[in-house]
């Protein structure tokens, strides 16, 4: 897996006239050696020419957790990594440098190989990284399932009295409970939190009446979960019900608007045309989705001005949103993948809203 | 507080001939804003300028949440935030950039202002966040607090039969319990898995006569802690109980050479004479420490090499480690603060090794 990943790797460095691809701390890393590397100032990077064999440097004291099938040179405390890791690249070429890598790291490169040009590694390998093989979908899948399992559980618990922050403990608990190797997140934004999209959970105590958008993910095997469902407590706010009613419609829209060959901003435009003829346009102030395999977000984009199409082995989110400021939000995200003849959703809790105590 | 360290950055990029800073998601942020970014697609940015007023752009869905006394834009999800970015950018100027910013924006700015001039800003930034002020050392110091009293606690708990992902989280939860904000990581490293100085907490059962190591830490309002004990189940492994005494001893002489003036090499060098001395040289394979505040790493690094004086203000770990491959491994760790006239410890538990069961 890792080696064929290398040949294609190598083939679209020659294809777009690249010498070599240097990758850091960040999924690149993972995906092309199986290694997750903390991003910290002792640099890990990969080195890939266009022809030979790839190189990964390691700190040394990292050197015993690392497993991978590519040649590993640990470096040591007092050494200058950067020095070694330039001595593998092309003085005078090309090098493509994955997005993650450090800023610091990519002007210390830049500095000791001044003839060199770099630029963005995105071209070379988000074509790869967009079409998930069958073992990237089957840890996607047993993710969502167990992210699902998570948003049913949820109907049966209490929320009011509680703070957000607790609940979003609970939520992280029980994502590692039904299955995730790690937390990623876990938003949970009640009453008027929840017109703010990336509400961080705080000290609010949920209180009767209040619409509860509660978003979570974590991680299987390094791929991501990423679920979104609403809960209300007691009897739901003025003006909600009629939305949501506009919300599900839009987000079915756009999830039937999946096919191979569709544009990502034409799944963009048919959730935001539910929405915007229903009146509610000024409050979807979000793009429709997001790609997610080895990062949260990655690509490809449903927004506005990609008119890439969507292919085969495409997984990505589904997320319209309506926000009214001081009052309430809501979302409802599922994460779909794109098959041979349409679309088939990763996430299949009911999307109707719970109503808890 | 965040107005006089505007004012400090500015009168460092007038006295270094640099036009701006440029600053993304990572810890420099919230040190000049009081926001702190997710590191995502979506650019996150602080504009310096030598001369007048910084501006933070930031992704519209993230605006309701930033809390800053900075200028704040937001930006469209169909906008081009680098051009709008590079706008407030000197385009035939020094720009200097933040360590951590991802790669993708650097060649993205670099693309997009090809006579300017990109340079790492540690040489701002790092002079500045090394010292600590009151509210950053109270910070701090309820951080250490918090985990000494999970290292007590964790002589009271149960080792044997239990997985070392087990025990990793029931610290996690015991470091918020005790008061921090998140858990940044919790190492547990049993047996012959504490040879690796940063082992990922997996699937091993806890066993009698396993020595296991514990380092763990957490964030308060932003600082973290970061403490290393020792745990033996039952009688100590072949050999253990000598080696400790002397890491004890090197723990101890490190922590006593530190003084204003001191270089931080003259520290590291302090840990590692008592070890090799004792005959364990080639066993301790890291630096002595490094530096702990928004960054769980960040200057200074108490290495060979750095020949950088220590000075009031300045916080850091003081961690040496005796690591014998396919036997045991061994840490003490304790964050330091530099003191007018010498050192104080932050973190107070006891540094003997506890036996549990």
């Amino acid at each position: 897996m890792i080696a064929e990943r290398i040949v294609a790797v190598q083939s679209s460095l020659a294809g777009l006239a690249i010498d070599a691809l240097l990758v850091s701390a960040g999924s690149d890393l993972p995906y092309l050696t199986g290694y997750r590397a903390m991003p910290l100032e002792r640099i890990t990077a990969l080195v890939v020419p266009a022809v030979g064999d790839p190189v990964l440097f390691v700190p040394e004291l990292e050197a015993p957790r690392v497993e991978t099938t590519v040649e590993v040179h640990g470096w040591g405390e007092t050494d200058d990594p950067i020095g070694r890791i330039a001595a593998r690249l092309p003085a005078d070429g090309t090098i493509a440098v994955g997005d993650q890598m450090w800023a610091m790291f990519l002007i210390a490169f830049q500095e000791r190989l001044p003839r060199a040009r770099f630029v963005d590694a995105a071209p070379v390998l988000a074509p790869l990284r967009i079409i998930k093989d069958d073992d990237e979908m089957e840890a996607l899948r047993k993710a969502a399932r167990a992210a699902d399992t998570v948003a049913d559980q949820l109907g049966d618990v209490r929320f009011s009295g509680r703070t957000e922050r607790d609940l979003a403990r609970e939520i992280g608990e029980r994502l590692i409970a039904e299955g995730h190797d790690s937390v990623s997140f876990a938003i949970v934004a009640s009453g008027p939190n929840g017109a703010s999209p990336h509400h961080e959970p705080g000290g609010r105590v949920i209180g009767d009446g209040d619409a509860v958008v509660a978003d979570f993910g974590g991680r299987v095997r390094g791929y991501g979960s990423d679920t979104t469902r609403m809960y209300v407590v007691g009897s739901p706010p003025n003006g909600f019900a009629d939305a949501y009613a506009v919300l599900e419609a839009a987000q079915d829209a756009a999830v039937r608007a999946v096919a191979p060959g569709a544009t990502a901003e034409s799944i963009d435009a048919a959730a935001r045309r539910v929405i915007a003829e229903a009146g509610y346009g000024d409050f979807f102030i979000h793009r429709t989705g997001h790609g997610i395999g080895l990062d949260a977000h990655e690509p490809p984009y449903i927004v506005e001005g990609n008119t890439e199409p969507v292919a085969p082995g495409m997984t990505f989110s589904i997320e319209p949103g309506i926000y009214v400021p001081g009052q309430w939000g809501m979302r409802i995200e599922d994460i779909v993948v794109v098959t041979g003849s349409g679309v088939d959703r990763l996430n299949r809790s009911s999307r109707k809203v719970r109503v808890v105590e």
